[in-house]
């Protein structure tokens, strides 16, 4: 027994430094993707994203997302600020007897960081780095565990006769950010000169070599996402979920390469990196349970499905500088429901559960980060003035410049 | 024994994600040693190989390399397309009791991708994009396990007397992969103004943090593609594989360092991290049967046999941007004859033995490579025009630039 | 037995590979927080001293730190040159039953070549490379492991009534590497122009985005620092050690950002990230002895005390390009001291023990460090002409640029 926790431990450490890295590839992606004159302002988000993430979930987001027994609700509950466990005690082998609670903590410390990161990219380029601040801050610490615990800690998502089923959160975490994602950008307005004319005028990113390190270190941080949510060490689960991410990011490749080839004749590298992330977000609601030929046949389709999207997105004129909105809630979405397509209990009662869970979730996610928006708007104010938008943020907000940088005088 | 198959099978998969780093230091590599009009088509064959590699060895490649009982030939055998296992089935914990199916798929065709990706480095900067894809594709999966099955899945090398022994693919991956680059810089030419005068027009890379980043990552991953191919968690042999991989490629690098001085008396870092990486290689074929001095030994000759053939070549005016083949093919055949030196059973008979290897591999990789490129260039052609050539591939081939990019209109 | 050697010796070789990235953490962070003219450089630098490091280490540093029974001394021990250990022999699991020796070497070895890295940040942009070199390697191989001798090896201070305790390295590590950095650029004096003007003439960095790659890396590359110093894969510590890890480093962000905010009212990103790196320092004395409260208050004054320090040495007319000083010694020194306060045995029996092994540390430090630099510079001289300077070091050192280069000719 011991044994075996020590290696179900160690498996969940290495997936937690895993996701930590997932955080590097959150940045440079999002970094590559825009322009040089907001790189310091997109990589301080990315930065402090995880640092936030890290500290409110530790003392009070995990205490909302596991409220333990006494206080355990359907809806909400909360065990209070603070990590309740003595250094040197574990009496119960906290998590099913499979590793102690420091290290569910961390791992679930890292991976809430996730779901702010991904507001960061269609946000970028225009909002205030305060307001983001007091945005991400809240929505990690008290909308984002609230909906980790109607699926994940008890609530009534998994009470369900037959339970809404997410993996390791293509809902719970990717569509809470991408609803957010969506409400933010929406609130926000396009930048300005993106829709300008009767084309659209797209705002070319500044380092595709950013981009790159982005997509590959986003895939390998995917590997401890997905392999640190089977809990434990099981040598068949865990390899069959490894092999399963492997797989759907490739076909997501091609199904993205193919869409955009069949659309514009070239061979567009930041619509291939995108489908590479939009079907890693649909391979995590099932990991676990498909085989490797339906992992990669949902990969596929995700892979589609974001080349879709981005193009109703910019008819719709909203502006997503990153493509977040199509990557992570169009294809979270999509993940979610192929449980119901390809899952075990595959069928119209898990697709209709699965429903009910994509609405609940929706709706309060969007709600909710609306509202925040909202009032932040009609407080402090969420967008930086036209002429910080010109000529990028980075002066403004943070005194320096990315390349070659000048400084405000210390 | 539960215990230890977990443990085996986590090693494994640790493995399997440091093989996938592996590419993205391919992928920084070649795009920090090439210029920077060509910096998105360089990414986007680095990120696709993997993808095709991953796909096609899990549905077809494997099934070459490994056509088990009912199908095994000496020369060659073949299982059928698709994943022969069932999800939750794992009867015979397939791998020697080590680690279920599905950790050994995604642990070798994440190996198998990297035979492909070095031909990307030596073609680079002029060769069609879909000629190259074509080229990779059939080559890393109909060639690369022909060669795997030769002497990793029973085939004729592993049942001489003395049988070719190579640990972890000196030759099997790297000069299989290095005999296709020096048949594809052959066939392609030279790039325009490489050797228009009567000197040698280095065309020097665009970014040398980016190739830094590269050299690192592949040292990381090498950690994983020696330490998997110990197929085993077994604490003395991954312990004395990992040291002597620091080993070798810490000499490599003290040999190409002092090399280059002595030539031109500067310390120039693309030689010495082309050092580092032609002495991982010259390590993958004994890194698990020889002594960490003795795999510096090997380490250090590397080193500098790398200058030495990247003046060879140069001399010989064969054009290779990244010096894929000396590293890869050069100090891949050095590797694999040192096993018959310093290995355990050197001497004459396992140095004939390494030879015979060294000569069928190089003979049937070199063929087949030239064969698909020549069909190729009678075909769909291989060379993009000189005007391409000479205002990038980035623009015509993938509608965007690298940095500060200009997009295609959507 | 058996099973838990071998989960514990995969514990020590995976910490072992992240301490690897830990060392392209630095180059990265070095390369973006320095001028591109110094970029091959920078990356040269950090990219040997590993190479370095892993070398001098295995054959001589380990024999100096490590000197055994036979030799064993308070102060000095030296088993003589090479590695004594058959290939196939592990007798007696050598480190505590808990892996073979080949792994405790290896970690070592990495772990060695950190404080030397420490150095190359605050002397760069105006140090020869010939100088430089020899310079790491005397520190590395001789006086870095006597101090490890002294606290990890059976020394004197580790045997006094209270030990000094030093869990992971903030003073055997980076104070070793901080006092060394700190002798360096006092004896170097400041890059030409940096305090010209009755003003600070901060220099600022080429690239933020290679900075952010660099203080990510080093954080995951964190993880298996203080994870392997645990030197088991005990699943309470090490779990703990990873939380302690992740919670220090978000409040040294949280830390610096505020003290930042409130000196010059803007988001000061590489102030933010040294804060991390500092706080991350601060964290090794005691990461598997405090809860992750008090490693958060540790974290978090540590983030103040880098900007403070910072300040202080820009008066003092102290040039440190990259703040390495700061980072590493006032943090070094800090964490060291908190074992004093915060640690098991708080009070002023620890304390004064903590004193006493930050002054002699300090003294042996400082002292070795500025002999070496001094008698460098009697001899072959340690700074580049002026002329050099202002080009840059690259092209006179390196004979290459590091973007977009012209190369010398080969």
């Amino acid at each position: 027994m011991e044994k075996l926790y020590t290696i179900h431990n160690l498996w969940m450490l290495l997936c937690t430094m895993m996701v930590f890295i997932l955080h590097l590839g959150f940045a440079s992606l999002e970094a590559g993707f825009t322009q040089a004159k907001n790189g310091v302002n997109i990589l301080f988000k990315n930065t402090i994203i995880p640092v936030i993430g890290i500290l409110s979930f530790a003392y009070i987001g995990y205490n909302i997302m596991y409220p333990g027994e006494a206080y355990k609700g359907e809806w909400f509950g909360f065990k209070g600020i603070g990590i309740y466990q003595e250094i040197h005690e574990d009496p119960d082998h906290t998590y099913d007897d499979y590793f102690p609670f420091w290290a569910f903590v961390v791992f679930k410390a890292m991976f809430a960081a996730t779901a702010a990161t991904i507001v960061s990219g269609s946000v970028a380029e225009r909002i205030k780095f305060n307001s983001f601040i007091i945005f991400s801050t809240i929505y990690v610490t008290l909308c984002y565990p609230v909906v980790g615990m109607w699926v994940w800690g008890g609530g009534f998502l998994s009470q369900m006769d037959i339970p809404f089923y997410d993996f390791s959160g293509a809902s719970v975490v990717h569509s809470v950010g991408g609803w957010a994602a969506l409400a933010g950008t929406i609130i926000l307005g396009p930048r300005i000169g993106r829709f300008d004319k009767d084309e659209y005028n797209f705002i070319a990113g500044h380092s595709m070599p950013l981009a790159a390190i982005g997509i590959f270190l986003l895939w390998f941080g995917w590997f401890g996402f997905n392999g640190g949510s089977v809990f434990s060490a099981d040598p068949l689960t865990i390899s069959l979920v490894l092999l399963n991410t492997a797989i759907a990011g490739s076909a997501g490749a091609i199904g993205s390469w193919g869409c955009t080839w069949i659309l514009v004749r070239k061979h567009d590298y930041s619509m291939f990196i995108t489908g590479i992330l939009g079907s890693l977000v649909s391979s995590t609601a099932s990991a676990d349970i498909v085989s490797p030929t339906k992992a990669g046949t949902i990969g596929i389709i995700a892979g589609v499905l974001v080349v879709l999207s981005i193009r109703i997105f910019d008819k719709l004129k909203i502006d997503d500088p990153v493509r977040a909105v199509s990557a992570h809630l169009t294809c979270g979405i999509w993940g979610t429901l192929a449980v119901g397509i390809y899952g075990e209990k595959a069928g119209w009662g898990q697709l209709s559960s699965q429903l009910i869970g994509i609405g609940l979730i929706g709706a309060f996610s969007f709600g909710a980060s609306a509202l925040i928006f909202y009032l932040l708007k009609k407080t402090i104010g969420i967008r930086v003035k036209p002429e910080v938008e010109l000529e990028g943020l980075d002066m403004e907000e943070h005194g320096q410049h990315s390349y070659h940088g000048r400084y405000i005088k210390w």
